[in-house]
């Protein structure tokens, strides 16, 4: 009963993470009731994605000219290079005081998924580091606290170990700001204890 | 920091309802992450709602051809019309065993906002109801037991009370199957202790 085209906006609507088939609907049925201007708006906004934005030759952050605006602002310290499984963490690192540059897997290893260090270019963060010329260089590993996250930080950290002007760090465990120590899970309070000062 | 063209895809998916900037973004890098073919598919579909689909001429249910495949239907009765909210509760209706046509308000009569009984076409309603050629006619005033729909129902009967062919009958009230009667809220119990039998 429901029109072609009515099923072929939910059913593509609803391959969206976290979007069921009832809210797909709902949304279509939202999308039919507004203006047809709106919906072109989104459409357009949609199909544009793939045709404006890149991937930046030296940091694989997205972009719409590549070396991307991060990489080549003058006022960004060299010796300082945050590696992220994923563009929104670089947005996030952003808004805090940091004000070096980035580097963007878009992923993590994961052998049994077949993602290897090959997959996500590991090789070419290793070279661009080691190209920095600057006298101390900063390579912050900011994957996540999962497991695949420290296997890829490790991963990369033993790739340069051999590199003495070369330090890595990791971002510092321990309890988030406003939460409960009641409900802090035994292995973040373990790390917190260990890295009281 | 962020290119525009996903800051502008994010404003307009934050735009859909239920959908906030985080879940946009989300949704944003989703999209920048799988292939363009299927992104282009997406908006493609959102593009053509509003090319393709139409309000039926007679029922004013969203259809591709009008009058609607419903309207058309030798099969069904056209002595029954189901008067709807929207074009979502034909979708439902349609799961049960009706057999009658429908009629889509497309929303509820609600002065306040300015939604008259012009907006919602009801004099075409009622025009349609008494062309009725049957001996026997019922309407079944399916708008939802809110107070806007309420109203809307007893508008509708109102202006069908002279003829005396035409019945007017609303969606049985009651307890909703598996419902606990510990959580019925009173008036549903007081209803569904009115129409026991």
């Amino acid at each position: 009963m429901l029109p072609e085209s009515i099923q072929k906006a939910t059913e593509s609507i609803a391959q969206l993470p976290g979007i069921g088939p009832k809210t797909a609907q709902r949304l279509v049925f939202f999308l039919l009731k507004r203006t047809s201007e709106k919906n072109t708006e989104l459409s357009e906004a949609i199909k544009s994605l793939h045709k404006d934005i890149m991937r930046c030759e030296v940091c694989q952050n997205y972009c719409e000219t590549s070396p991307c605006s991060v990489c080549t602002d003058p006022g960004r310290s060299n010796a300082q290079i945050t590696v992220l499984e994923s563009p929104i963490d670089a947005i996030n690192m952003e808004n805090t005081s940091y004000k070096g540059k980035y580097h963007v897997l878009h992923g993590v290893l994961s052998p049994m998924d077949g993602i290897t260090p090959q997959k996500l270019g590991i090789e070419k963060l290793i070279d661009r580091i080691k190209k920095i010329s600057e006298e101390h260089v900063e390579i912050i590993l900011a994957t996540s606290p999962s497991m695949e996250g420290e296997s890829t930080a490790s991963y990369i950290e033993k790739q340069l170990e051999n590199q003495s002007h070369i330090k890595c760090t990791r971002l510092a465990r321990g309890l988030p700001v406003g939460a409960d120590l009641e409900y802090i899970d035994e292995i973040t309070l373990q790390r917190a204890f260990d890295g009281r000062k």
